[in-house]
């Protein structure tokens, strides 16, 4: 296994984030990269549908992953045994990644030959949903045993995700989780979300998310 | 049901954090308040936990709770429901509460005729670890679902905790978490750590950590 670069990224030089977020965004748009900004909280599933998704998509498309945490680079060794490009970024005990710090990422990485980067933030439903981080969708994942009160605990995340993947749903028989009533209280929160329930580890459900994923990739790569 | 009390603390007035806990805790001292700080990610089982230890030990401590959340009141409506006096916190969009926060928090709640306060901070394993809030302990929850990786990943929470209660032990068979591999990496962070496996929906465990708290509060509150 190629050994994983780390990235130490703890400070940003950027002081207006949304103007840097969206310069970004642009230079991604020329480059026909497409960014994920994938959040959750810890023990969520990211690392595991990252891989089951780089897994499905891996033939069809060029992908490489930023993994950012506040230490360790556990979850960048596997994602760099799936064979795509994987960069760890440690954010010295920030917990979100801005649009600065994403940056630093992306350079790193190098971005001309890929059609598609994943975000991994770090596992928190607070910090990083308030920091725009130029990437062109946020999905979040909320797991089974977090509980479907977590819209209305959480908002801001609901609100600012363009996907809400409900993950491990191979488990919802040995937990009280409403999945009808975490659609309501999300779209409460955001009525454009989308939703796929799935489970990661038994690949239930993810052909709904790929089919989403494929779909925003092309629309956002191919020629104008 | 009483109606819950929601009190802003999102601005805090102390600039030494550290001495301004040292602070709390000596008046807390005088006062044979014990108050314990509750640390998890979200949907680790606080809420859970926290209705469980109320119903085994109301009869025996008076007890009161602050429940801290960015928004919503919906835990503090569910523990107001055991009968103990409950305050609700909203720390406006921040993701920990420090001393002066809880401060606020405990005049609210009045502490002269308790025994025992247990703040169930935000639900997050970064922020709060990051802040000393006065609490004579802190407890922290890792749930089975979250993973076993979880002490490599946020250091910081596991080094700060004086108890590691392992939750949702009745869901151990439909997960892949090794528990003695999280005892060894909880160790590795902190050798005086305690750990206590348990479920807080079965019932399963509780007796360990019930005698704990038990013992903390009693050797706190005893006169000298």
């Amino acid at each position: 296994m190629e050994k994983v670069r780390i990235i130490e990224v703890k400070e940003s030089i950027f002081a207006d984030n949304d103007r840097e977020a969206a310069r970004l965004r642009a230079g991604l748009k020329r480059e026909k990269t497409f960014l994920l900004n994938l959040m959750s909280s810890p023990g969520g599933g990211k690392t595991t549908l990252l891989k089951r998704t780089i897994e499905a998509l891996k033939d069809e498309l060029r992908i490489g992953v930023l993994e950012a945490d506040i230490d360790s680079a556990v979850d960048a060794e596997k994602i760099a045994a799936t064979g795509v490009k994987t960069i760890q970024l440690h954010t010295g005990g920030m917990c979100h990644l801005d649009a600065g710090m994403t940056e630093k990422g992306l350079k790193e990485l190098g971005t001309a030959d890929l059609d598609l980067v994943v975000l991994e933030n770090v596992g928190n439903l607070v910090c990083p949903a308030e920091f725009d981080t130029g990437a062109v969708k946020n999905a979040m994942i909320l797991s089974v045993p977090e509980g479907d009160d977590k819209p209305l605990k959480y908002p801001l995340i609901f609100t600012v995700s363009d996907v809400l993947i409900i993950n491990k749903i191979d488990v919802l028989p040995h937990f009280d989780f409403d999945l009808d009533k975490v659609k309501e209280y999300a779209h409460l929160r955001n009525p454009k979300l989308e939703i796929f329930p799935l489970s990661a580890k038994t690949g239930e459900g993810m052909t709904a998310w790929l089919d989403w994923l494929r779909r925003q990739v092309r629309d956002w790569t191919q020629t104008d």
